[in-house]
């Protein structure tokens, strides 16, 4: 841990006498906009292969590929990351012939790029979203790409909220409450900070209240990032439960009080993880039941269906508002302009 | 935690002063051979949405949908998990006109049925087997099945041993090398021990050693879990990496010194609500790397496909096994023959 015990952190230790590290180290920006990770291992490498995008730098051009990306949209499922790519070829006019899953032959995540935009399936829980933003940053370190901007674009569980309601998650804490994800590493205890750039926030929120959407609402608030779908969501449906009704009713109306909005099971490591390479990330989820309500999600498809495009629109919104901005920006410097 | 302090576990407190409960709960096995689940909240539900399986009870009817099932074999990917599906109607000469994906509509796994074996991926991490074992658990429960064995046949990086070894699983612990696997319910740390059935691995290996396969080694031994593929697997490789060659030589020669063989990402969860359930479970991989030669896996895309078929053959002979017992006393007792 190099920098980490240079930074001001505080060391502990559990109760097997194992160390805790808090490691509060975050990249500085690059004057150039560029993601220049600081792993110096990676340039010692002959080639690196993206195992689970099945790209390889000696096999395929990063740059030539990727050089133009400024947005990276993930979400759970590779049918919505479809969709989505769907979705961003029509609003943002771009003449795509057909959308190529490049990732298809490594049969775990499914990738699509539209102009300046690639869209990511990341399958569920911290471990699987954690493998591809490995993967997603180091693409594009080597494609050298300036000023992306990362989403997670989801679906989760709401806390007294509507089903339907997008929620842009400001803060996340895990399942004790605490802001950081915990990872183990040689053999000891990492704890670091999963935080969210507030302007960039506060940015999604003024969009969304011009959006003026009929039927929901959306709301800046905490999200809870929990391991597992049922017990540590406190739900009582699942094949192992030891705890009963009043019990999950206690501790959602505790959540409750810790003004915890939502929870879904990706937001520590996308939180922590971007903070550290300090790129510019917002997760924004759509919530499909309100739990005080009951455990079980009672859309019907159709529903399901209209409501997980949501925190999808938002992100196209935010898209058309930055590429408005690049093209105005190229028009005054460059005196040409994109159609 | 009803029965959990009924049963001799030990109370302690974290250094956030979090309770910790150790619940060594198991099971108990049922006179018929049925996993009868002893979540009784169960029984309540009007209907039970295995939302994940796009399966439910008051749709679908589970007895007759899946009551014959007495194998589950789970993986990674949905490809290997249909060619697992494909290898399996082969070998054992079931006639299917055409392999279904039974969980096609969830987008989340998918899940075949060749007469008593069910064929299903699981992604990647704990999260996201522990959100399958959860539903396929249920659904065992609703079928009435009796019996049942259930198998991950994965993919793993070794330690000391040549890629292509097969390794059956006796042991498992976690990147700190604790046997446990660790969740948050309601506020408090709750450790499951993760253990295997020693009857089932003999029999495993056993049969492994009748198979004689040229060209590589089953082994029996310690498999660690981790919560992601680069940091807390000593990988230098990763977009974010704190430590150098050294200290991920010294971690992984501490590793194979602890009598770890290989490293993958399922194998707490798997192993946890296994044993909670009581239920025959056993783990099948296959090392893909040597991790102390390097991080990156080397093989072609054929010498993949071959390796990752070796689980499945010893998961399929084990199953041959035990079907022609079910026919000879099927025979014995009930004087027809199934063919």
């Amino acid at each position: 841990m190099d920098h980490s015990t240079n930074d001001g952190c505080v060391d502990d230790h559990d109760e097997y006498n194992v160390e805790i590290v808090y490691d509060n180290f975050q990249m500085k920006k690059s004057q150039d906009g560029r993601l220049h990770l600081s792993n110096k291992h990676l340039t010692n490498l002959q080639s690196d292969t993206l195992y689970h995008l099945a790209l390889n730098t000696s096999t395929h051009n990063f740059e030539q590929m990727f050089g133009d990306i400024k947005f990276v949209c993930m979400g759970g499922t590779k049918k919505r990351m479809y969709e989505f790519a769907q979705l961003a070829t029509k609003e943002l006019n771009i003449m795509e012939s057909k959308l190529v899953d490049i990732t298809e032959s490594s049969h775990r995540f499914s990738m699509f790029k539209i102009g300046p935009i690639l869209s990511i399936s990341h399958g569920m829980g911290i471990s699987s979203i954690s493998i591809l933003l490995h993967e997603i940053l180091k693409l594009l370190h080597y494609a050298k790409c300036t000023n992306v901007t990362l989403f997670r674009i989801g679906t989760s569980g709401g806390i007294g909220v509507e089903p339907g309601t997008v929620v842009i998650t400001n803060k996340v804490v895990d399942e004790l409450l605490r802001p950081f994800h915990e990872l183990h590493i040689l053999g000891k205890i990492v704890r670091r900070p999963a935080t969210f750039d507030q302007k960039l926030i506060e940015e999604l929120g003024q969009i969304a209240r011009l959006q003026n959407n009929p039927g929901y609402k959306t709301i800046i608030g905490t999200t809870m990032c929990a391991m597992d779908f049922y017990e540590s969501q406190s739900r009582i449906d699942g094949a192992i439960c030891n705890h009963n009704l009043d019990d999950k009713m206690d501790r959602l109306t505790k959540l409750k009080k810790a003004g915890i909005i939502n929870i879904e099971m990706e937001a520590l490591a996308f939180g922590s993880m971007c903070r550290y390479v300090n790129v510019d990330a917002a997760i924004i989820c759509v919530t499909m039941v309100n739990r005080l309500d009951g455990d079980q999600i009672q859309l019907t498809k159709q529903e399901y269906h209209e409501l997980q495009k949501r925190p999808q629109k938002l992100a196209i919104d935010f898209i058309k508002k930055r590429l408005a901005i690049i093209d105005n920006n190229n028009n005054y410097h460059h005196h040409h302009h994109h159609d």
